[in-house]
């Protein structure tokens, strides 16, 4: 296909962008059985460190998928964050995934198996069987991520951060990884809101954002109380230049015979 | 980057896939400003029609980036479904990106300028402006999708389906898409949960899954009322053949010491 070659070959030229990538792993998410949240907590939390999200993908739990994504989005990015997949069922196959991307082995880790092996011995929550002792394979040459909740670590491999699906186990793998990311500043946003329509403000932002090209602005709409407005956001890691943009985009909604509103 | 060009090398030999990507546009929600919800609503809307979703990306409002992924998921899926930047503003450039990705030209729709301009003549919705005017702007070779909820419509351009961010609009544009679509077999799923941890339930799920290869099978922790516990799910289009996996399913959870119980 000529698209897809053209494609690929632009990126090879491409440098590794600054910034990071999401990978969701499992069928429940693109079933839409299951609300992605992590995607949110990830970004989010990045964004405190300075660091953007600059895509995100979703794929199924399959080894040929992960291992395409996992290899495109590691080499393009600075850092990788990965959940899903890790647990004790046939269908986790994200470590042995992870060992074939970076074409290196896998297997069980001695310091985790004992952990994991004495936490269900005196913990009542069932033997630890050959399933559960499958979450103590680690790919070699990774470090491991802490899971303070519930045991099974994560772990990371080269630029690859690899957790739980679980939102409140991920969580507490974040905090095992934050000490080990390059923070930049952090990215802070400022809200501009109206009960103006969308194209009614979209010549000012516009101008707006010509005048400052490296202040990403968007604009979106927003229902409440039955009435429709325009919320305007601008995002930087400088507190003085937002500040001035902010005072740039209520002059944008006045000019627009709008006033500025909290929502 | 070999990793890379490996990727890249593999995926020339595939087939075209069966089944859907969905594409979310939109810097809001990579920085985790917005909770997409799209994505969830979309697959259990397909899932119904029998159309499984593959894969999901989500990209900044970057014309590289959503060129690039629309070619490669177009060319490696039946159906493209896109969200987001069909608005009136300066970062909402998916109309163009779909032209470019295609390679086809853009322009002013005519149809769709008078009826826009009708909408607002009539609507006291604010003045038919050059930044409302964009959104007439379809490409060409492109059929409109209708838009009952807010008139500006989206597009199909090859098996790629344009639609609004929004969700109230994005949903109503699905109606619209519906009839075009080859769908097949309703995709059914039973779930069966229990009382029992992951790892208790999962030698018999994997012996199960062994005995029905295609038929996916996955497992969910889930908390309530403070206890923890494991769904199964199973998907099947095949009603008769799915009522005799649940069957086995709770066949698997009584083999394990638990009881099958309603979550």
């Amino acid at each position: 296909m000529p698209f897809f070659c053209m494609g690929r070959r632009m990126t090879k030229y491409e440098m590794r962008q600054r910034g990071a990538a999401i990978l969701i792993i499992g069928d429940e998410i693109l079933s839409g059985r299951t609300q992605d949240t992590n995607t949110a907590t990830i970004a989010k939390w990045l964004g405190l460190l300075g660091i953007a999200v600059r895509e995100v993908r979703v794929v199924p739990d399959l080894q040929s998928e992960i291992v395409a994504a996992v290899r495109v989005l590691s080499a393009r990015f600075d850092y990788v964050f990965t959940t899903g997949g890790i647990g004790p069922t046939h269908d986790d196959i994200t470590a042995d995934c992870m060992a074939a991307a970076f074409e290196t082995g896998i297997s069980y880790h001695p310091a985790v198996f004992e952990q994991l092996a004495a936490r269900y011995a005196t913990m009542n929550i069932g033997p630890f069987n050959e399933a559960r002792q499958r979450m103590a394979r680690i790919p070699f040459g990774a470090s491991l991520i802490a899971n303070s909740l519930s045991g099974a670590p994560g772990f990371q491999l080269g630029n690859v951060f690899v957790m739980a699906g679980i939102p409140a186990v991920m969580q507490a793998m974040l905090d095992d990884v934050r000490g080990r990311l390059a923070s930049g500043r952090p990215l802070l946003s400022v809200t501009v809101s109206a009960y103006l329509g969308e194209g009614t403000i979209a010549a000012g932002l516009a101008q707006l954002q010509n005048q400052f090209p490296d202040v990403p602005m968007g604009s979106y709409p927003f229902g409440k109380d039955g009435k429709f407005g325009t919320s305007l956001v601008a995002r930087d890691s400088d507190f003085y230049r937002l500040e001035h943009v902010r005072t740039a985009l209520e002059g944008v909604i006045r000019d627009a015979g709008g006033e500025v509103v909290e929502v």
